[in-house]
């Protein structure tokens, strides 16, 4: 598949995500970090995701975001609104990052939907109480 | 409600998803980022989780952990085995933080089991296909 991936959140998450993600999956090509600078103008940062979609160059734009609202969110939609292949998804922790990197290589016939749906379904999966998961080997809990 | 918070993950996401959560939340006490570093030995950090548990001294200590497996999660699990007060949730993104710290401040009657559903709930609740959420904005898609 042929998806450009862009991590984009307040702060330097995005950057630390994106280190971590490669620290587990290896050094991969087609994913860049965004940091959102209070110092930004929301131009200047419309201006970044558009350039950043440019060179990627890819069928399709997935965008991961810290949360719903909030500045990172709000601008990639300004530019999904202007940009058919751009997709947003927010939310983002690690596993949803990994999912998506294993899906893009190992799914190829997949459509741009179900990788979607796939990357938000592993993310919410993981988000687990381990004490549940692990009772029986928590015994005192 | 009197508990403590452990953001604990690979590398420097700890540190960046609590660095974010103080710059939307504001600086807080009683949460601490734990980096997972390839030099630390599992028992070194086994003592580290440790030492924060006991330096934070609340009735209750909630670790957030990036995902299920992984050096971090399973240190922490070793950790909880032996305290009864411990409790761990794998998959952390921004939006669980900010929960976290809002139920805390806010119900202060909520039991330890509620608090720790309703941050899993909310956790994922934030995993949103975004361009489905404002389809009628989207036009284009």
């Amino acid at each position: 598949m042929d998806i450009g991936i862009i991590i984009i959140t307040h702060g330097q998450l995005a950057e630390s995500l994106k280190q971590v993600l490669f620290s587990i999956v290896g050094q991969k090509e087609k994913i860049v970090s965004i940091p959102v600078l209070t110092e930004f103008t929301l131009e200047k940062l419309c201006e970044k995701i558009k350039q950043e979609v440019k060179n990627l160059n890819t069928q399709y734009v997935v965008v991961f975001t810290d949360m719903l609202g909030g500045t990172p969110c709000n601008t990639s939609l300004m530019v999904a609104k202007g940009q058919q292949n751009v997709y947003i998804i927010s939310g983002v922790n690690l596993y949803m990052l990994i999912t998506a990197v294993n899906l893009r290589e190992l799914n190829k016939d997949m459509s741009i939907n179900e990788y979607i749906e796939k990357i938000i379904n592993e993310g919410k999966r993981c988000i687990t109480n381990i004490n549940d998961l692990f009772k029986n080997r928590l015994s005192n809990k």
